[in-house]
């Protein structure tokens, strides 16, 4: 914890008003907490006041803030050499690129780096359009895949609205049981479902137009929409079946988010393509990438791929992707969300829906899970952005740092989170649901 | 430099050879070099045979390798804390967005934070799109404006081709004497005609449609071409005509590598929207950014800016930059880069080009420069490829790092060259000039 220092945080948000033009948001509405530091699950202002993070910040902090491994290699490598042309051979990237190869199925050898998650979907498209010579890209309307151009276009939700620049995009529905598109009323039933409306868009788009379905394996700022069994093994049998290639987009939910290193290890899939960001460092240093299949990254062993940018393979994001990634293995860490998620949060969160009608539903896995809040459980009208502010406010009041999204709070916590956290973080939920509304 | 240690080379390269994927290129062309660490203006591989890098990588590392400030700042911050949501207030992020208003012209206060120099890209067409409420984009063939979809649809040259998945950009020429698209023969003809040239294009595609004209300052990988007498302040002028902005790609020629802070302060031009990346940080962690004209930044006060990205102002990032703006300042890095461009690189080319008949012009200004190579200097037919191939190799056999592109070399040290590297630079241009054709 830091001495109290009401200066800087005073000169932070001066400054950070004056100066800093913010995301996804009018730049009127000022910014609530300024973070001075963080370590494991919790962060910290300059006054002194610690909060417990629920949110890894944007689903990022994996390891959590400021893990003492990951920090060191980064001054290392600091020390050594911080940056250099992706053209060169730099032995961080090597060791980088094959661990991660290394958690992706057989047949995956090679490791396209980037700056962030949108790049990486960026060229991940890039590569499927390239090595099927079609057009189309077929994603769900929730989702989110990044704000740069193709990855903008590919999202579904609201963002992609003001951002249609880019051709050959088309959007379909996937499965969402709670608010089923297709009047389901069992898992099975919604896959099944989802899977025929997806075969009619393919059909309807024509087949030998499609490059790519990409998809987020479980869809994260969207809600977290676990797949219903069978769905993602029908998607891929569609994409074969029409020389598509499946696009599984692993920024969030890879790396140990879902208790698993990729949330499709829980699902009987193999993708053509994964990208990555956020967990695979825990965004210590901005990096994102995709992993290949061997046919796709050998069909450009002679012809030239146009795709490439300035910090590609950047060796201080490299030296901090072999410590995380090592790290997580040597730590369990990933076992731990698993754990976590199935004894801590699941159960927990099951405990607060029992308790609070406004909870319509709950679900999740490992350290991604979410209460969906609803106005009334029998139409499940979800609860109003004023009172999701006034939730949220309360969180904050109360030390924890939320998640809200919508109508909803994600329970998303660093995967080194423990029990202790989750009943602490389980019983300010409690009490904010309790006594803000 | 290091030890000899050929073993970590070899493992470099198998690693790299296995697991890496490669931008811009076929991946069965191996990499002809390790990089271990560097310096300065200096690189080694792990043989401890080192080079003098003329090439500051991408054009990123103005502040030359492994600056001692700069380093030790992000070693303090990767401490203090390396990531942060970009929603949240941090004081890093208002420092470093204060200085770089600081350099910006009067009016410019606020700065949106991106990864690179591709997505700085995408959201000033972003910006430019929201505020004028127009779609098109207008950005000359001779250009590279990054990778991600409306980016690589700006950039003119030929990786733009594979890559034409966005709509609303059109291409026009820019000025280039040597090349001339416009029968000029004069400087000021040039400058004259291309202003007609862009006039008339601007009026076939409707003023009304067009958003903004996206123009490197100073383009540079398309060959390091100033901008004739009045182009720039013609160009602003028929912006200014027809209510269309005016963004100046900096990313390359900005933060001291003409010899000013920015490219356009030796021009009397004031654009819309500036994007910045490589120089303002030499690259030593993956960012970059827009400065906004007040007027369009408070254009967003109160209506949602509908772009973002995780790694937005990030801490790390950000340290990077205070310290990289600061050395800068103190070390007088700007002005030397100036000095040398003047004293010792144009002379010295100058000499070269008096010299060697294979040197159709050179051209430049502080630490970018450029000697465009030709088979004949009469018809000025660029000098072919394989003999382009073979100086580059016989440069790197010589202990230089050259930057190749096309039939030119680019002349592109860090801005802290002393007078004696560029003299040992010159004997080897020189030498090999004179030898490997
Ligand atoms: C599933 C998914 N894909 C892509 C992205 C974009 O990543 P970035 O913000 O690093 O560009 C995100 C970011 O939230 C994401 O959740
Ligand atoms: C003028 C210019 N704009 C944009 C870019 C793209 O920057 P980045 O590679 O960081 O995406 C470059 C890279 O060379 C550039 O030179």
């Amino acid at each position: 914890m830091q001495p109290d220092d009401s200066d800087l945080d005073q000169l932070a948000r001066t400054l950070d008003a004056a100066h800093v033009f913010h995301s996804w948001s009018a730049q009127g509405v000022k910014s609530a907490l300024t973070i001075a530091g963080g370590k494991g699950v919790r962060v910290w202002d300059h006054a002194g006041r610690d909060y417990l993070d629920f949110s890894s910040q944007l689903v990022n902090t994996n390891i959590g803030h400021q893990h003492p491994v990951v920090v060191e290699a980064i001054r290392e490598q600091a020390s050594l050499l911080t940056t250099i042309a992706p053209s060169t051979v730099n032995l961080a990237r090597g060791e980088a690129a094959k661990r991660i190869a290394g958690r992706a199925p057989e047949g995956f050898e090679k490791v396209f780096f980037t700056n962030g998650g949108a790049d990486a979907n960026e060229n991940a498209i890039r590569l499927a359009r390239l090595y099927t010579g079609r057009d189309k890209i077929l994603s769900t309307y929730r989702s989110y895949h990044g704000n740069t151009g193709a990855a903008i276009v590919s999202t579904g939700d609201w963002r992609r609205v003001p951002n249609e620049f880019a051709r050959g995009h088309v959007h379909f529905f996937g499965p969402y049981l709670y608010r089923s598109e297709f009047w389901a009323e069992t898992p099975e039933q919604e896959s099944e479902r989802a899977l025929r409306h997806l075969r009619r868009v393919i059909e309807s788009e024509g087949p030998a137009s499609i490059a790519a379905i990409l998809l987020e394996t479980i869809p994260g700022t969207a809600g977290i929409l676990l797949p219903p069994p069978g769905y993602l093994e029908g998607v891929r049998e569609l994409a074969t079946e029409h020389g598509i290639l499946l696009i599984l987009d692993e920024v969030m939910a890879g790396f140990g988010r879902t208790g698993e290193w990729f949330a499709f290890d829980a699902y009987d899939v193999r993708p053509d393509l994964i990208t990555f960001a956020k967990g695979v460092n825990s965004g210590y240093i901005p990096v994102g990438g995709v992993v290949i299949d061997d046919p796709i990254a050998h069909a450009f062993d002679e012809r030239v791929f146009p795709g490439g940018l300035t910090y590609s393979g950047h060796p201080l994001a490299m030296a901090s992707i072999v410590a995380t990634q090592d790290a997580m293995e040597s730590e369990g860490i990933v076992a731990n969300a698993k754990r976590v998620g199935a004894e801590a949060i699941a159960p927990g969160l099951a405990g607060l829906a029992a308790k609070h009608d406004v909870i319509g539903e709950v679900r999740g896995t490992g350290v991604f899970h979410a209460m969906e809040l609803v106005a009334d459980r029998a139409s499940r009208a979800p609860l109003p952005a004023a009172d999701m502010a006034r939730i949220k406010g309360a969180l904050v009041e109360r030390g924890l740092l939320p998640f809200v999204q919508d109508n909803r709070i994600h329970v998303v916590p660093p995967c080194v989170v423990t029990d202790a956290d989750v009943a602490e973080a389980l019983a300010i939920y409690d009490d904010v649901l309790a006594t803000a509304l």
